[in-house]
């Protein structure tokens, strides 16, 4: 197993870097992006952030828009920011070319319904081959990780991390969908991916994990109260209520004005890193 | 004369705009962008910091990727960011579909040659129409004003603020086409634009207005050492003789590493923005 580096970037005194490699579990190529800080390009292992993207995204729109670099940099964190999905020949699309569904849409799963079970495998993907991976490429302090990310990968940060209890000292996200088993996008995802079983979904679904006695040690969640998908898709209360009833200490930041974009991310990514950061021992 | 906003946004306490208008200099639509930082949203008129983008681009690269809006949002600039041709239908392009020429690549001049001569007016555009627009329709302080810029847009801003002394207050560069009358691109594009004469090239080329007796009080330029373009066509060191022979400071930053990227131009931006809002009595 190996990444090949497609681009790597001068910026803020490290490197953004662009890779490629062969993954086993979704049978295509993947690309994911690496920020690596300065203390790491001057030859130390630094902790890792992961940020897990949103619906249609690729690993380029944190890594262009979100402004992160400055503060990894200053703080000695080391990005990943993978893809969303599988992507190339041969993988499926949402017959009706949805956005919401297929390519840029993979929901962080394991899928188990033809024709998706044969590619869409982005929990093992993230879970297991791209942390080897990033372990055996970049100089990563595998011991010390945080994991963040927006929307869908808002979902995907706080599912990953309540299946992985210690894998992560610190959890944090940006207008994660909190309950896909109760929302439109989740219903259809969920259902497309997994099939009807909801027994099933459960394992997908931030909400259900704490119900049924997965705990973080604390997190941190920033919603924009002009976000046009908050009462449908996100859901924060559904977060709230079961973080609440289970004692897992949840900081909810009700942001006034702000959307769904990443204007919202970069106006919020510093007090994200930071707070990753002091739980990652760094500050 | 009116604007339409077509988006607003909030980010980092103020607001993220688009706006649209039908310009009488290019006979199209033309769209900018506009940042509102917090003091304005207040009520207040604040200073103006227009950034000209390079080839290819519109008014978003900027807006989405220089990272610029949380230090203008701190200092209390109002940032604006122009496209960069105009567009649309009847708006020629090159020929070829060239990216270096036509579309997106409207090198800030007002063209003399058919079939350009019609549309592509972007000098009279930039330095009369827009600001009067923005005088009018956003809270801008227009006795402070500064102008940066990138590769074409760089000498787009050090162009402008040559031949309108005491406009600008401050003015700065990255990576910026010194000499247009002496590289590829600006061969091709004055010759396309102006036709053969080369003589009337001059007063679209920083080196030569200020070899004819035009003056800046000071200037910061950043360049990338890893940039591909540097020898061909940006060309730094005509600058400085320029700058050394008229007795202009200069500040040329040679930035190890760095390419032409918008990752060099986000490590950067915020020592351009305090450096103008130092000339513009802010800091």
């Amino acid at each position: 197993m190996a990444a090949e580096t497609v681009s790597r970037v001068r910026c803020f005194g490290g490197e953004q870097r662009v890779l490629r490699h062969r993954s086993a579990e979704t049978g295509t190529e993947m690309r994911f992006a690496a920020f690596l800080p300065p203390q790491a390009i001057a030859g130390r292992r630094v902790p890792v952030v992961w940020f897990l993207s949103g619906l249609t995204c690729t690993e380029e729109n944190f890594t262009v828009k979100a402004g992160a670099q400055r503060v990894a940099a200053e703080l000695g964190l080391l990005l990943v920011a993978p893809d969303t999905s599988p992507r190339g020949e041969g993988v499926p699309d949402d017959p009706q070319g949805a956005w919401d569904f297929g390519l840029g849409a993979g929901f962080y799963v394991d899928a188990a319904q033809d024709p998706w079970a044969r590619h869409y495998r982005m929990r093992s993907y993230i879970e297991r081959e791209l942390p080897a991976l990033v372990a055996s490429e970049l100089p990563a302090e595998m011991g010390r990780q945080g994991i963040m990310g927006h929307s869908m990968g808002g979902h995907g940060a706080l599912t990953i991390a309540l299946r992985n209890p210690g894998r992560f000292a610190a959890v944090s996200a940006f207008a994660p969908i909190a309950s896909p088993i109760r929302c439109p996008w989740g219903e259809k995802a969920l259902g497309g991916y997994l099939g009807s079983d909801r027994a099933a979904w459960r394992e997908y679904d931030a909400t259900a994990l704490i119900e049924d006695g997965a705990r973080l040690p604390d997190l941190l969640v920033d919603q924009g109260m002009a976000d046009g998908f908050m009462a449908n898709q996100l859901k924060p209360e559904l977060l709230e209520e079961a973080c609440g009833k289970a004692g897992i200490p949840l900081t909810l930041r009700r942001q006034e004005g702000y959307d769904h974009s990443y204007f919202f991310i970069a106006t919020f990514i510093e007090d994200h890193l930071r707070w990753q950061a002091a739980r990652l021992g760094l500050a």
